[in-house]
């Protein structure tokens, strides 16, 4: 069975920056699945019409066309019900929420710190596109967004939380990583991939963590190419 | 079996408005278990001296002693399989995370609404003491804390995740409440005692879950004694 993944690129085809595509990577490589990561850009809208959608990730499962990282991470846990990933009944409430305190608090702090070095990576030709339509959403210029001292105590207030949970295990679900460790990560690997920036400046449980993040797995996140790798 | 919960009380002594206490008698009357709440007051330091603690939630469960308010929530599921609180697995992890959210986002936020009620509900012996070891805690006088227009915000920001979930399902648990629903009702139940001044303007889905959250288990939230029967 084929199984492709529309993943947003930058401005080398090899950059894979997209919080939400991350989610569903990680997720991939929980379930032990193959995907093929297929490089999508911003405007590249015509590619995405079979799935009448406009973003990714766009997660083509055989015949089956999933769109939304929570969705798909849901018909994961559905289809390859092992090793569950958001798991059902309360832990399944849980994650809906921890993925709404991700987006609204964790996604905003780091907007602030790494939105110029995000508008670098981004191809050329999608830049006024990027620009004009995040410019719209957050009504703001981007340069004026960029505050990273702000970003970095945003930052440290919404992930204290998940220290006090890190401080008492390996990972936000336990022994083993799961659904809310990616709804994590993927928002840090956004930063890690198009930043040279350092989110923190201890090393604490969430930076050891981090680590162990980009390790599980078999190093899918800690093998993804980034801006220090182009130099 | 005698089941007997050491419960802060006011200066009215069926006023009790710890968020603490709140999630044990919230928690107890989800497993369905009767318990006497004995009044308590700050300074009764001595009446704890059996449990090696000082203060409240104190739980005396037959010849068991727990103390803390999520320990006693972990002693009920452990003792109480039915009806799981915080679930094992992914789901008590989130339960932890959940709980870390509340303490450091909505609790700091409820603060600066309702801290000069809350010294006001407090037994006039008490609040010299109350004034002193909170004063040192937060490193402010509690008249420089008040401030609900700061206040309003922070809980608007902190119960934005909250918010999305009760959009989409009645309990933050699901169909049913459980575990991260106390949690959050025993902050918002601090408030409810203590306080006249409303926490949120709108008729939103946090406040149809409050109301909600007041009626369940018996009414056992709802049928509290607040400062508005006391005139």
């Amino acid at each position: 069975m084929t199984r492709t993944l529309y993943d947003l690129c930058g401005r080398d085809e090899r950059l894979r920056f997209s919080p939400y595509c991350w989610r569903v990577k990680l997720a991939l490589a929980h379930k032990g699945l193959k995907v093929t990561a297929k490089p999508w850009r911003f405007q590249q809208k015509e590619a995405l019409a079979f799935a009448d959608y406009d973003k990714v990730p766009v997660l083509c499962d055989g015949d089956t066309v999933v769109t939304d990282s929570f969705e798909i991470l849901r018909y994961l846990d559905a289809t390859y019900p092992d090793a569950p990933l958001l798991g059902e009944g309360m832990a399944y409430q849980r994650a809906l929420l921890i993925k709404s305190l991700v987006d609204r608090s964790v996604n905003p702090a780091l907007v602030r710190i790494i939105i110029l070095d995000l508008l670098d990576a981004i191809h050329p030709d999608d830049r006024a596109y990027f620009r004009e339509s995040r410019e719209t959403r957050f009504g703001n210029r981007l340069e004026a967004l960029h505050d990273p001292e702000a970003g970095w105590r945003q930052l440290a207030t919404a992930l204290a939380p998940m220290r006090d949970v890190l401080a008492q295990s390996d990972f936000l679900d336990g022994e083993a990583p799961a659904g809310a460790d990616y709804l994590l990560m993927g928002s840090l690997m956004w930063a890690h991939v198009v930043s040279r920036t350092p989110l923190w400046a201890d090393d604490g449980p969430v930076a050891a963590w981090f680590e162990r993040m980009l390790k599980i797995n078999g190093g899918v996140a800690g093998s993804a190419l980034t801006v220090r790798h182009l130099g």
